[in-house]
């Protein structure tokens, strides 16, 4: 079935770390990049994205949000005129159903509002230099990492229903752990406990999260200058990206004793 | 461990269907709220949050943006002047690092901006309203859905990256499965999918995805005039008053012949 181009999946060069051997394999991620939704014209929102259906996510975000009613408010959904890389337009019939800018009905959140090369040039500018890698992880630290976090979600443990990110010195102490319903959260309370503890940047840190690894949690991680992210599901193809261009070490799959290195397999030692 | 009060977590009554037998238990549920951020006397964001640790989160946000280099930049955090509930105020030392309102720098996702309770308010006024349950979802039918949806994941089976939504007829036809690495793009999608073939409202169908429900998903199932959400995780707390507010089906843990019914369990058949 893994035939042609599909457009939800890139693949990757990648380390693979089981049983003590270390050994690079090809790999598939999924495709992580910014959309901007256009409405008539005007910008309307930018969603961090895998693509393959933009007119379909551009046409049910507007009707998840009550700005049109039903296909008869479009007449066309497709590129945009300046044929913009990574946006999407819709051309209304008359008009969206209200004004969204009359509206408290978006909320914000943290990441980069333009396309992916332009996401990275902001991290790049904003994150302080990370220092050469003489911080080397020991592999032990890491493979064990993700079921340290596990031990402390007591609010998992009731519910099921929380994402976790700790924070790690080199060593493997852990310092902290926060749990939330959203990723991007657990990651800000973590920062945010040891920031407000006196302590940042955290250079010399590793943050481990529970989930998935995304653009925006290792833009985070960049921003604190984190050296890397440790997580138990997979990274997406951006957060791949930027970890590379910041040199921070990224393992995704961290289970049953062995690991995927994304990026930054200098950082990790023998 | 579980004594005292945990803002993370809250109790509900549900209903349990395992072997066949339906029966009410009392659970728990991770507590989701909105947390509007000001800085300065300013609104500058609005996250669905675990309440709990606010003041970690507002300078962890701050900190993850680069608008703040650390706790040197900040004065106090704590509750607003007019103590409103759910927000948090961060005053700083000498303003913020650089203007948020100068850049895009933050990303539009979909949500209402506004408290809990106006978040409600917001959906039962843009929602059409949903027809008496005369619509009785056989219990076999949500029992396997989240099955039908997986063994069509195909760029999961080959990342393990990407959430899902599938739609459902009442009668358990699975029309399309969408995938993403945002839960709520893949929700758009799929609902996009549909419309732009000329089918919206959704009227009678159900959606059925990959992870957790959040106030997000049921909000946009809502919208699109879906009967329910089908969960193979848990939901949070907002999206079970959100779901029972709208007259919704909402289920989670659907795995292994067993199922949580948190809304809506008229709408189970027998």
């Amino acid at each position: 079935m893994a035939t042609g181009f599909d457009p939800h999946v890139a693949a990757a060069s990648i380390e693979k770390l089981k049983d003590g051997v270390r050994n690079s394999v090809r790999d598939e991620l999924a495709v992580e990049e910014p959309l901007e939704i256009r409405v008539d014209g005007e910008p309307l929102a930018v969603t961090m994205r895998t693509p393959g259906e933009d007119e379909e996510l551009a046409a049910g975000f507007l009707a998840g949000e009550g700005l049109i009613g039903g296909s008869a408010d479009i007449v066309e959904v497709g590129p945009t005129r300046d044929f913009a890389a990574n946006t999407v337009e819709v051309r209304t019939k008359s008009g969206l159903r209200r004004n969204p800018k009359d509206e408290r009905s978006f909320y914000l959140t943290s990441s980069c509002g333009v396309c992916g090369k332009g996401a990275l040039e902001f991290v790049k500018q904003k994150a302080p230099p990370l220092r050469p890698a003489t911080c080397n992880l020991r592999p032990e630290v890491v493979l064990s990492a993700p079921s340290a976090v596990r031990s402390r979600q007591s609010a998992f443990d009731r519910t099921g229903g929380l994402h976790a990110t700790g924070l790690f010195e080199s060593s493997g102490e852990l310092l902290v752990v926060r749990e939330d319903v959203g990723r991007h959260n657990a990651m800000d309370k973590a920062i945010g406990s040891l920031l407000l503890g006196g302590r940042f940047p955290l250079a010399g840190m590793f943050a481990t999260v529970s989930g998935r690894a995304s653009f925006e949690l290792v833009q985070k991680a960049s921003l604190a200058s984190l050296i890397g992210v440790v997580a138990v599901g997979p990274p997406s193809t951006l957060a791949v990206d930027l970890a590379r261009e910041r040199g921070m070490l990224l393992c995704g799959f961290v289970r049953g004793g062995s690991l995927n290195v994304y990026a930054g397999s200098e950082l990790l030692g023998n």
